[in-house]
């Protein structure tokens, strides 16, 4: 007798909103090297105003703006150079009225300066004098020593991934060990009788490679986390229990890519309610149906259905998401998208979210159909669009959104 | 006096189409572990069909389509039951007409049979007969043992980078190992009289810790390059030529981050120039003019400009591409994209490639401006636009699409 009938079927939307558990990885301290896409656990404060002094951001000559008022090229500023600032190191002369000095980019502005005179609307016509052909504002040629962020606010924020340029604000400031969620660790159980590792070099008839625990481990990488495959648990009573038993207290989510069999789904079903408790079985969702939700121990536990296809569209919704969330990130990263004209007709049952794999040809999505025991579904689509819970379908020629697979 | 003047200033459009390096990184062989977005050297095939042999996709009972014409719930069908297909095993006996064989989901077909009839349309009403209610087509009910791929077809092609899907293929397929093109060793030279390394606890006036190669390391791991960060190179004539002398035989791409003055700029062109041969110097991009694009020994070398902003934007139009390119990738993986509404009129020069940075709110694409000495007019932004060359600006309310940063 199946136990699914004890069990609530969700829908997706119910499972995104309702399934979140409070688990989070602990914070750890990684180098700026491995620091990209890591999302730091709280924002990261400026330890001092930032680039930290006012600075040339032109080649020109320091001036107190007022000395440049009604400048002209018919009617210049006559300026005494005074010295000239080199880069990295501290100006030994300061900017008196009426005089100037020489900027390269990126100098330290002396003291009494309130501007830069690009080198373009200058000219030392006389040694030692500085004809100005162009007047400067305050702050015209410069930036102010707090310019890019002010010491003590967040040089990025918390619960978002660290993106490439913000590795660069984090350098400047000498912040280069960042405080970031550990990689959720996340363990796939692969189980089935008729399933054998990938490098089985030859299989007996009925024997079918895992196929769906690589395809989920890049999956896991994608979003941050840090798969570990856990091997190939038999259709034996209790197997799956003792596997679970073994791997949670070192996982902070488990996958369990169950045997497509009833007996198989059955299994899980039952291994996972002994050791935890079932938030769902069942998700309205096509393909991914039989899709188990559970927490045992605090470590979420997703069942995933047998079909690797199925498998893989239901991780997409609903374990990417929580992956980001385990590490602390409410909003995972866009993914591209692309509009385009639907080619059929597509239906769908009101209350289920369809995922619907598609090619792409010249700005029409064209649906791929086919048993989703068929992995190469997904691998000959460029993406997939969705037919949301509400919809009873799309019209051939709707605009839709392609999510584009990367 | 400057060497700039002897070189060429280039479009960003005639840099993508026209500086093309021949060179490639070597074929290397990857775990799967190991493969995710990695770019096969060609096409992979399948070393035999896939699945493998036919098989049942639904729970129920293998027959002759034929046996099942007719059936309905009032005048139903009557097969005996000849026994059943286990999981993971040939089957142990053959279908002959009028009688069926009990099927799991995923079990071999046995000889005979050409379909199977999902159980919800049987019903075992005396022990050994099964009554079918719904007549089945010959394929109904099963995949065929090439239904995923032929054996000798194309598992996954060369030239993209594997997605998740695609490791499951292998997975299935028994390829373990695979070829790909080695990551590009990108070696990232720093140079500047003022730069010092982000681990410097406290700055002297005018120095600034090296934002730039923290960031170029970012943008390069994300287009499957392998990032150096080989250091800060002095302004001192000669130094950076020994530095890209020293690391030429060891990269695939080097990246000069230049010092921000007249003077470093040309030590960068001076110093490539010596070693190899200028493309261009000078693209017409804002920001990023000063950009140069040389090729030393087969091997592609990009000098960016000095500020940070700058560098980046035009690393992220040149040499993500050529990061891809070099492991033989000509179609970089789509970026995420939103439309948007364009908040202000913006201006542009005829010619010139416009990367504007913009922030997002509610469907509006809001410029953010700022000196390109400011990194935190990146790390604040969402996504950038672009001003395509041919156009001289873009109004307030346009369409425009911004390319999400992640």
């Amino acid at each position: 007798m199946s136990g699914r009938e004890f069990f609530t079927t969700r829908t997706v939307a119910e499972a995104l909103t309702g399934f979140r558990p409070a688990h989070r990885t602990p914070v750890e301290h990684v180098p700026l090297s491995a620091a990209l896409h890591r999302v730091p656990a709280a924002a990261i404060p400026a330890p001092h105003d930032l680039p930290g002094f006012a600075k040339s951001t032109v080649d020109g000559f320091a001036v107190r703006a007022a000395d440049t008022y009604g400048a002209s090229e018919g009617l210049p500023s006559y300026l005494d150079l005074l010295g000239a600032v080199r880069m990295g190191t501290a100006p030994t002369v300061a900017v008196r009225a009426g005089g100037c000095v020489a900027m390269p980019t990126g100098g330290v502005l002396p003291e009494g300066a309130d501007a830069v005179v690009m080198i373009e609307f200058t000219a030392e016509t006389m040694p030692g004098t500085i004809e100005v052909t162009r007047p400067v504002a305050p702050g015209g040629g410069l930036v102010r020593a707090n310019d890019d962020v002010t010491a003590g606010a967040p040089l990025v924020p918390g619960g978002r991934p660290l993106r490439a340029p913000e590795l660069g604000l984090l350098a400047a400031a000498g912040v280069t060990s960042v405080p970031v969620h550990a990689r959720p660790r996340v363990t796939i159980i692969s189980t089935g009788d008729e399933v054998v590792p990938p490098e089985t070099a030859s299989l007996r008839p009925g024997q079918v490679r895992d196929a769906t625990a690589s395809a989920l481990a890049g999956l896991i990488l994608d979003a941050g986390g840090d798969p570990t495959i856990a091997g190939i648990v038999s259709d034996e009573p209790g197997a799956l229990k003792n596997k679970l038993t073994e791997v949670l207290p070192h996982s902070d989510l488990v996958v369990v890519s169950a045997g497509s069999s009833v007996g198989a789904r059955d299994e899980t079903a039952g291994a996972v309610a002994a050791v935890g408790d079932v938030w769902c079985h069942g998700l309205a969702i096509k393909p991914g149906k039989p899709t188990l939700l559970a927490e045992c121990s605090g470590v979420p536990v997703i069942g995933l259905p047998g079909n690797p296809l199925s498998a893989l569209v239901v991780f997409g919704q609903i374990g990417i998401p929580l992956v980001w969330r385990l590490c602390g990130c409410a909003t995972p990263p866009p993914r591209p998208n692309l509009r385009a004209r639907l080619s059929r007709n597509l239906a769908s049952a009101a209350g289920r979210l369809d995922v619907i794999q598609v090619r792409l040809a010249d700005g029409v999505a064209e649906p791929l159909f086919g048993p989703s025991a068929l992995l190469s579904v997904l691998t000959r689509a460029d993406g997939y669009l969705l037919i949301p819970e509400p919809a009873t379908g799309l019209d051939s020629g709707a605009d839709v959104a392609v999510t584009l697979y990367t």
